[in-house]
Parts: structure tokens; sequence; C-alpha cells
């Protein structure tokens, strides 16, 4: 098997888009989501993200990253003048679409407009949902984390209600991400899909690990 | 499509392992990374770590979320101790043994040995790699950012090396995951291999987006 080594001064020698897509996929896999926002004025803001990251069950924190300098801007504001944000997972059936979120829309174009997206107001929360994703997240805004290396955002929030297609809830609680045909990314672009390989028991030392259904 | 609605008060009043499940399900599916370290003493660590998160290219940081209250803690005394650590993707032909690694071995065991990894020490650097991965990342501590609602840490670090298998770098700089047989995993047990649905190019407002390869 041969293997390319590169250090960091050729990672920062290499031109920036080889570079952005060489970092982004560097870290392997990561998840796809909507997130949905309506400004003070009403206007409804849908844009996928890929950098979400579990922090904590409880309270039920999740965070994610963001670069308010891009396209981002809007979610970005909207989040801070609201408060309120949801999450919604890509599927597989319309990664293309979900995609087509990522292009910089004027501040007053809804992205669900112009992508083909359904808002859905659910329990009278103020940001919409997504109604094509089986699983959605109503997020509420706890603290923002400014990353001054990179100029990112880790935004964390509080889970204040989700919906998870019932048939995809395993009685231990996990949720059957591939039954869901929720999507899978990888880098700036890439979309995929999971096949289950197996679910492992919890491991101790010295003890065979059982796969578990 | 029949979803089920919870509510925050029936969140934190969910039993803690189906909470955990569901929490930890409910972002989207994860990378797997072995994250390998050597003490002072020279005991090396390995354990598997599905949080990690794009910061920026330039300067090249990765970050990841580390509770070092748990099995988690060698890791993080090593990496404070020593500066260094390494990330070694998992790929689908070795998720049982990886899923090993999250046992609670005492501080004197090396995962490493007792679940069937080889180290490898390259171009001097401190922390081992692990040899049976084909995409492998040398990393050095930048900062630690403390998320104090759920005592979790945000482990931000640079890029200093890294190793990729040469055939799944594609023309762009995209490295091909699929290829190169990184898993995919989901909550804290659940392993996947991916499939390619398609690349896409860049979106912009009122164009229609193309496949690349």
């Amino acid at each position: 098997m041969n293997l390319r080594h590169f250090t960091k001064a050729e990672i920062l020698d290499l031109e920036t888009l080889y570079r952005r897509n060489l970092m982004n996929t560097l870290i392997g896999f990561k998840n796809a989501n909507l997130v949905a926002t309506k400004s003070k004025d009403g206007t409804e803001n849908l844009a996928i993200f890929n950098s979400l990251v579990h922090i904590g069950a409880n309270p039920p924190h999740i965070g994610f990253v963001m670069r308010p300098t891009t396209v981002e801007r809007h979610t970005y504001d909207n989040i801070h003048e609201t408060g309120y944000y949801t999450f919604n997972h890509v599927h597989t059936s319309f990664v293309e679409k979900a995609h087509q979120t990522s292009a910089k829309y004027p501040r007053n174009v809804s992205e669900f407009e112009a992508c083909g997206f359904t808002p859905l107001y659910q329990n009278d929360f103020f940001a919409p949902y997504v109604q094509e994703s089986h699983i959605q997240v109503g997020m509420k805004f706890v603290e923002e984390i400014f990353i001054k290396t990179n100029e990112v955002y880790l935004i964390i929030g509080e889970v204040q209600e989700f919906f998870v297609q019932e048939d995809c809830i395993r009685p231990d609680g996990f949720i059957d991400l591939a039954k869901a045909g929720t999507a899978v990314v990888s880098g700036l672009d890439g979309y995929y899909e999971a096949c289950e390989i197996a679910r492992f028991s919890y491991a101790r030392p010295n003890q065979a690990i059982q796969k578990i259904f």
C-alpha cells in the first residue's frame, strides 16, 4: 500500500481549492443537516451544514461549527436575532436539492422556495422545520465560542424537541439512520449512502465483543 | 410517514442509556478515528473517537470533543503531557478491533497490544501512528476549550504532517474515503460502510448543479 506524505509546509503551499478539498476530507465522513432559521422580519433561510458534533446528552446539547463570513452569514444572523433554529437530516433521496442550498442567495430569497423544500411549523416553534426530512430537531441557542485561529464559531444549542421517523427507533433508543435514509458527506461536495456493518456490544478488557441488533 | 415527537421534558425523563443512544444518533453519521498517544514514560495509548470536526484549512486545524472523566482520560493526559497525538482512520476491515479500544484498560496497558494494532513511528514524530490505517494524521496540540455545561473539552490541534493512500487522492485534492474503506459511525456502537452517490459542482443561484467525478 503506497501512502503519500504531506508535510505542514507542503500543505500551506498547496493551491487553495486543492488544500480545501484535502483538509475537508482528511477527518473522515461527516453528517449532513439542513439548518433552518427565520429572521425577525419573517424571511426563512435554509443552509446545509456538515459540522454537527455531539456535546452531551444531559443537558441535551449539540454543537456545530460555522464560518459566518461566507454564505453562512444569514443563518448566523437569524440564530442571533431570534435564538431558535432547527436541524433537519438530509436524506439520500434529496442530496442534490440539499447541496443547492449552499449557493449564495440574496438575503430576501428563501432557500426553501429556491431549492424546493417545504417549511413546516409545529408546536409554535419559532423556526421552521423541513417537511421532507424525517429527523427534525428544534434547537435553542445556548452559547457561541469564537475560535480565533480560524475565525470560526462553535455554536452550541439545547434540543427543545425533536421528531424521528417512528419505525427507525430501535428498542434501546438507537436511531437506525440507514433505514431513515440519512445521507453521509465527505469534504465539501461528496454524498454517500450508509450500509450497516454491525453494532457492537459495550467493550470491556479481556472480553470478546458481540454483535447486537 | 409517522414521526414520533419527543419534548425536552421527555428527553430528560428517559432512562440514561436510552437517552444516550438517542442523543448520539440524533446528529447524523459520524467519523471514526483512532487517536494514538504516548505518555512521557513511553506507554502508548489508543482510543476510538467519532467527534472530529473540521476547523479550518489554513492554518490546518482539526478539533475533536472529548470527555476526560471517562476512558478518554489517558488520551487527554498524554496530549497535555507531550503536546502530540495522531488521528488514524478506522477502516471497515477492522471496525471490531477499533471498537475494542473503547474498553477501560488500565493505564499501563497499551491498547495497541491489547486490541491487535501495530504502533508505527515515522519521521521522528513523537506520537505513534497506527500502521493498519491508510490515512494517518500527525497533530500538535494548539488549544482546548472547556464547555462547562456538559463538562467536555474541544481539543484543537494543528496538522503537522499526514499520510494518505496514494491512489485515493483525486486530482483536485479530494480524498476518496469510500475507496480507502474508511468506516462511518452512528451513535456509540454502530459501524457502516459508505457507498458514493455523487459529488456535486459548486452551487450557484439559478444554475443547475452538475455531477463531478
